[in-house]
């Protein structure tokens, strides 16, 4: 637990992170799940982990795979089906151009959901990364929105013990992907009730999205549900540790969270290329611990007062207060 | 007319443009509305003029304003509520943190619909620039939202010969304003039915969309009313002449504006800084004529075929077929 | 002073700050220069501001004004030619595509080099802002470095008593300025050795730079001479208090200023629209204390080794120390 | 040959690309370097390839790569030295912060010098895309410049035959790499004759460059030597088809060329992950063909009294006519 959430990480935390350069990757992490689980395992606070289909998980060892997390008292967070990491998505899947292909989403969706719900996991995270465009006169903009909104709708009804919930990007892999912004995902999910959103830190910032807005956005149409946790420099998903860069954004992020009265998972979303995993997660979570008890600091009523007020330099110098500067 | 569209353009391109530091202008073009008319009427194709209230009209001189557009044979195609042009309104207009801002804010709409409704012109620009923030905890994310929908939900009963429209766009004046992105927009009007959507190229091209996929999802849910055109270089809304940066861009929204059947009108929303205004606009007019007949050159049905193929290839050299090159 | 160092500001943030839409100005502030230095004379440890040619200052009350400094023990510790605030320049200054207008820019930046010789204000500001280009097909790439280089070499001569300064920026009031990135203000002023360096945080930033090390690159080549102080959201120049965004970059800022053994003046360059201009001096002068004594609570040394090891997590956690979290 | 200059091709063209979600590449290209050099020689007029180090040649093979090369009538234009592909670089090569790991990165690229030398490769491409830093406070930026000075100063002396280049890059793989934009890497060959600059369009793109402006610049100081081509959407290296997104820049672009006198290679780096490498390359190859074509169609004399006229709308008007619009 950590300032009174449950805390989750990842896998690929405590993996051995490639990129398009270094394919095998930069080396450290775990070379199996059981190590990474192991490693997983020394970070005090930690809660549990999420797994990606095809990539830690498949048809064959997801029970295995389950007994290595009870074994290690670790909660499986999340599954998240398999849309992305296969070149058979590489042109899309639930918006894919051929039926057959978003037919195959549909059900891996569903599939992933039927292992969630017996293995006692409640949300499944439904990355469309893949449906998108690289290019111009290629998006289907006629199109894609409703096999969107037709392939979640089925999904939505499919076992009621587990959400499904939608992460929005607004690119990588693609150059553009269909779900890039929150309005677009709220667009999407406000008439679907069995859907649920998924607020990616990193992602907002590349949307050019100010978080605390975007969580009440969310919070107001009933779909904040579950958080990813990282940091980067506002042009792309750089994965970094939470509180590398955007200090006053987290500050007033957690504000908003209290406010907000979120009570869901704090997951880290990090790729430590270079780092050790263990490290990095430990400092992200020294650095939530640090910025919750910095709000505490100030108090919620204080900040309320500078916002209703619109007072910049009330806002300024409470920042600095709680920083403890 | 242009490309079967009635063609207009906002009045400062026949003014003088000014910025932060060159306050007084960079000369040229007309000083006083007649003269600005003036110039506009030797724009050939030229159907209409917007005008902004405070810079252009107010409560005094509107009738011999209209006067001055009959008597060139011009439409008034856009009355624009000033929300942003007096220091009144610098901390917020529909969403300003006091309540009689606010009111004031519905009120200013109001009266420009009831001009625009005598006045035969069909469309209120209604463009919340000064509603946002420009630091951290200054936003008021728990009430900012349903002040505007609450102050829109009141200007679109007040008369129905008008349609207020919204313009979104994600900075200036603030750095941060609050209807930013083509999702926040139709999640905010998608249940207000008498009131539309305002696209403006250049303000959708630094929020980071591709201006066809905001054009369809705007279209699908009833709200592509209205389009200002001009280009950029997708950091800021640098108003400058169409054609100037992004061909393949406007050939692909040419092209998705006849699939969506749009018939409304093409109105530059231009600031020729440097340039004479007059030049300006019709090298801008001569790039859309030619823009759309580079569709025709190549015809929807062959522009749809690699659309619904997804093939980038074949999109690209349908790119340079309809070029001429 | 402030953490050793002289602290001034530019006279923007005492007057009345106005942007293309509101051009009126947002209200308040100082309504003349006389108002405008009674302002700053209330900012506790305020040593000095800075005049810009035809906004402030011209040819027939310069004295007057310095007189006013006098009075209020402030120094002028930058004039700057104004070769931006007139429509004149609005196609350049020492790189315009006419001879006459770059002589005059000459002409312009020599007469303020004698003021300030005579007024003991030891720089004068350079910046080159309307010397870009638009448009494709508008920058003159074959001509417009040397033009600079030639225009610029003529001013180091001209009085050893003030050094000129160039200040470099990315874009704005052009789309494209011809000095807009460190290494090409180095690469340009390399071998002028009487011609120096200005680095102002915001065009860093807006440049994609990470300004320490465009900081130690100026260092490096003797070019860092004086320092522009406020803060953005990296797309546009924000002109924001200190403080504001970037707590970990102006963090990591100021330990490398006490490593380089920067000992000149940190001056705001800030433009409160919507703020009281004294508040925010202040606001932001307590940021830089604030700032300066966290660098201290960690030390240099611990920040060195991290730095040697290159080492992220220990970075990090040093970060959190200094704040005080 | 291609517009009367050698025309080549990064590898990956024809290969299987990769990327972080999608390790196992999405499919298509060639499983071998033989594969990959059958389908290279497919492209009408494609002249030569790239070779990188550790990727697709190492110490055993690079004497029977050659000979697949000669048999197939290509040439090697490029050899790479592997300063990036694997775990080792991670950290860094010319300015990693172990000294160990600089010395072999300085041995690795005279080695690859000794190859192409052999082989009668006339360029080494030096890319230190692993020399930066991810996070604040872990770039030595008290050191790192002299390290690569001192290690490039070193590679030059070493066979004249050949002559190493320095690629340039704002990001990726670090969020930060130190030769970031064409002014700090002129401003670190200038007073190294024996090393060239390589011109990576993509790259100068995410700088926030105007490419005809750098190449102007790289020409002056005579470093022009070598170009990569592709197009990407202005964040992020999208290593995309010629001619799919920046007509006017690459317009402008091919007429500073011609202006500068640049005869050296038009080689292709992009990265056709979902399309058929074959095709991606003569779609690329068609539009740098048509867009000579178009400056010529308008004429050099045309375009050179526009731009000295600094006349955006001429300059329009102009690129409309060389579009055949």
């Amino acid at each position: 637990m950590i300032a009174g959430h449950k805390f989750g990480a990842c896998l690929p935390t405590f993996g051995n992170c490639a990129d398009r350069y270094c394919l095998g990757g930069y080396g450290g992490g775990g070379a199996t799940i059981e190590e990474m689980l192991d490693l997983a395992a020394t970070v005090d606070g930690l809660d549990g982990l999420e797994l990606v289909g095809n990539w830690h998980v498949n048809d064959d060892n997801i029970y295995d795979v389950a007994k290595m997390f009870r074994e290690r008292d670790l909660e499986i967070c999340m599954l998240t089906p398999d849309l992305w990491t296969q070149a058979k998505w590489g042109r899309g899947s639930l918006a894919a151009p051929d039926a057959e292909t978003r037919a195959a989403a549909v059900r891996e969706i569903k599939k992933v959901i039927d292992w969630a719900a017996e293995l006692d996991c409640r949300y499944v995270d439904v990355w469309p990364g893949q449906d998108g465009y690289d290019y111009c006169f290629q998006g289907n903009f006629a199109c894609a929105w409703d096999w969107m909104v037709d392939g979640l709708a089925e999904c939505a009804e499919h076992n009621r013990k587990v959400r499904p919930l939608v992460e929005y990007k607004p690119k990588e892999p693609r150059t553009h992907c269909y779900v890039g912004h929150v309005g677009e995902l709220l667009l999407m999910l406000k008439d679907l009730d069995g859907i649920g959103g998924l607020l990616d830190w990193g992602h907002a910032l590349e949307a050019g999205e100010n978080i605390a807005e975007s969580s009440a956005l969310l919070s107001r149409f009933g779909k904040l549900d579950y958080l990813h946790l990282n940091d980067n420099w506002r042009q792309w998903d750089d994965d970094m540790m939470v509180g590398s860069v955007h200090l006053v954004e987290y500050l007033e992020w957690f504000y908003w969270l209290r406010k907000l009265d979120y009570r869901g998972w704090l997951t880290l979303d990090i790729f430590p290329y270079r780092e050790d995993g263990v490290r990095a997660a430990v400092e992200s979570r020294n650095w939530i611990e640090a910025l919750f008890n910095a709000v505490n600091r100030v108090g919620m009523d204080a900040f309320a007062r500078a916002i209703e007020a619109a007072d910049a330099c009330e806002g300024s110098r409470l920042v600095r207060e709680a920083m403890g500067l």
